[in-house]
């Protein structure tokens, strides 16, 4: 593995963490929710309404029960994954409402392409885990969508999954579903089966459903993502340095009530803080700009001995061309090279978060491999050296024959899965853009996917429970 | 500016070096041109029919005579270039025969595109210098192509340019061209106006055409990159580090020679290493093997203190698609992140080098915006941090009419000027993919492009010399 980019000096990550102690100290954050008020004022903090300000000294306290690494457990405990250190770990896109198709026409997102998208992060070798929500099925009522949504993890795949962040009672269904796989809750508690994502929201202030939600994973033990998106500009200062102390704020307040309801809560520091395009209004994601958001974010991990959630494959584009496929370079090469650890949203973002596409999700699963390949570096033991076919081919002469060549080159060289390296006339034949590989190619995917077996007893417990929460929570 | 990206371990350096100092000494390098092997004889060195072994100290000695950085004059001052130290510089693609339309046809490449590619690369702001052979102008007679094409750097743009390398006659017609434009060849002895590019011929051979340029210019004070291409698989070992230290030889021969000619020579340290596609056997540039050599390269430049020249936005891609996107900005953020000073092929290259394209150059010269922001880094000054504005707007508050954002948005955040951050709906009304914006962009910035004026006299005199030598090349 390569050697992780800093691109801060220490004393910049001095200031940063600086202006945030004083963002905290005496500015504070808002909790709309009761029950995280009380915490804090348990442990001596100064509640005011709603607004919590906290003494510098507290929340360094806090964020060192937060423990540097953690496993997440998957039913087929091959794909155990540890977040945090050197690792990474990538999963689908998040949250996206829209599908756009391969000609750039916009629908609403289904349950039917909720379970299309896990089933190709479970065929997919660089997405390490399904993700979370993959779409938002609209077809589904909002009030048993998570339920779904977790047993299409469940039965597609036996890679991790992430569970619902949406209010207290729908974390408590989604450990409760996983308490099930795994042979029940104390299991989970010492072996954290479901990550979620809690979201700040900017500036400055948490709502009770994300609240709610934290609370839950935090007493169950599951791990959890504290997220700031600041968009600089609007919901945040236009200046990089100023929304960083901001978000730097917003995530260290959530990581302490973590660590103050569950001392040692497996807890990751998100940013998803991108900047505003000032000539719309509109969030802009696909940009250096975010990029130096997640890089910095990844080092502010690291300062506070946390795994690092940001970036992913990250675009602005509404259709799979050009566009799409450097911005999602760009953000997933600098998310991956300065260290990120857990990246949502690496495969199948258009339009800053709110389209998934399928061709979009295989450009960048050929990104995250490529991206991946670079990471891996260079073999530098002596045999890779190949001083004697050097000597031995000598000026003038050809490796392509030579066995050291045959015996290295699959290990030396990435095989590209999609990119196109024919000659012109090979290309010509058919003169496909990459969108239209890329919309042949999931298709095929798909069809040859087969989900691992699930055991018939569970799958039957799993719909039963689904049954009767759907019955309860529709009446 | 961030810091530079470091991907080898000092170690791991070393070990390259010794790696090429064991093929120099025991291997050797062949130089087909008489005049370099006297060289070498004059400084001692083993010569045996076109082969020389190097001594390892001689090597490092001539190396040490590099300049670690240099300027470039152009004839606006304002566009002097230094090349090495925290330096970037931009440029078009340079060699291709061929242009790829918008929608993947392919024709050879003429002296008009020539012009148009000048003019493209002398209206952006990301280009910093418009380039050498920016497509070869196929409709031009072999024999007297250089002089149109120097000429038309002159003419149409007033940043710097290169010269040359196709022997040491047209070296010479390179630098009389350059030395009537600054005065003189003592003034440009003294000021480099001319760099060219010198390839070795891989595996560990030179040829008499790049020797005799590399002689011209080195006599001239001429500024000069001199590279290697090793296909890791075909002219060279499949493993990276194999090719690396092929690649090292081959460039250290090079500087070493330029060194002996005339000490202090202003050379560039290059790579333009890649793969093979072991399926086809051709060259494969946009992939992370390329990336990691050119981020290799980089380095060693830094360990022998010259600056360095390597990747580009390379891509194997035939239309300017998702894949194009993506390969580019992959090589192109390796490529400045771990500090590459001069960039050859930065703008407009598809298919492994053979194909300039329109549209791919002004996608190019996006992706170059975008990676100079990034590596602008952020702008910790304290007032930066914003504090108070923070703690006016307070929780749930709003920055977007905050003065503080009028003043700062524009320096902090990058205006994209090809990519789409429109609604859906606003981008649905034309649904233009990227490849079709940069269409109409391109031809609308040829179309506002006007040249900055040079002096008539000057024109003159250099359209006689190229009349005259034109009579005396096609006789």
């Amino acid at each position: 593995m390569l050697p992780k980019f800093n691109i801060l000096t220490p004393e910049q990550v001095q200031a940063v963490h600086d202006h945030t102690m004083k963002i905290l100290e005496e500015i504070g954050v808002e909790f709309l929710y009761e029950p995280a008020l009380e915490v804090f004022r348990k442990h001596g903090q100064k509640v005011d309404g709603h607004r919590v300000y906290f003494k510098r000294e507290f929340v360094e306290e806090q964020v060192k029960k937060a423990p540097a690494q953690f496993t997440l457990h998957a039913r087929n405990p091959e794909n155990n994954l540890i977040c945090g250190g050197e690792h990474i770990i990538y999963m689908p896109g998040y949250g996206a409402p829209f599908i756009h198709e391969a000609d750039g026409t916009r629908r609403n997102a289904t349950m039917a392409d909720y379970d299309n998208f896990v089933k190709l992060a479970g065929a997919s070798k660089n997405m390490h885990m399904t993700g979370g929500t993959v779409v938002e099925p609209t077809d589904v009522d909002d009030r048993i969508r998570h339920l779904k949504m977790i047993y299409s993890h469940i039965k597609n795949s036996d890679k991790c999954f992430m569970g619902s962040a949406s209010g207290r009672e729908r974390a408590e269904d989604s450990i409760e579903m996983a308490a099930m796989l795994f042979g029940g809750r104390d299991v989970i508690k010492e072996k954290p089966a479901l990550i979620c994502l809690i979201n700040s929201v900017t500036p400055l202030k948490y709502d009770d459903r994300m609240l709610g939600a934290l609370m839950a994973y935090a007493e169950a033990g599951q791990a959890m993502v504290i997220a700031s998106l600041v968009m600089a500009g609007s919901t945040g200062p236009a200046t990089l340095a100023g929304a960083l102390a901001l978000q730097n704020a917003e995530v260290l307040a959530g990581i302490t009530l973590a660590q103050s309801i569950n001392p040692g809560t497996p807890v990751v520091y998100g940013s998803t803080s991108a900047i505003t395009d000032m000539a719309t209004g509109s969030l802009a994601i696909g940009n250096p700009e975010c990029a130096l958001f997640t890089s910095a974010s990844a080092q502010l991990a690291r300062f506070y001995g946390v795994p690092s959630r940001g970036g992913g494959g990250l675009s602005d584009a509404k259709i799979a061309d050009a566009q799409a496929g450097y911005e999602s370079m760009m953000t997933l090469l600098a998310t991956s090279a300065t260290g990120i650890n857990f990246v949502l949203h690496t495969a199948g973002i258009l339009q800053y978060f709110m389209a998934m596409s399928y061709e979009k999700f295989m450009i960048d699963d050929e990104i995250a491999g490529m991206v991946l390949r670079y990471l891996n570096g260079i073999d530098f033991a002596e045999e890779k050296f190949a001083f004697d076919v050097i000597a031995d081919v000598g000026p003038g002469g050809h490796f392509l024959t030579q066995k050291h060549t045959k015996k290295n080159h699959k290990f030396e060289m990435r095989r590209a899965l999609l990119s196109d390296r024919q000659s012109y006339d090979g290309w010509a034949k058919e003169k496909l853009d990459t969108n239209a590989r890329a919309n042949r190619k999931w298709q095929e995917v798909l069809a040859n996917y087969e989900p691992p077996a699930l055991d018939a007893g569970l799958d039957e417990a799993l719909k039963n429970f689904i049954e009767k929460r759907t019955a309860e929570l529709l009446k």
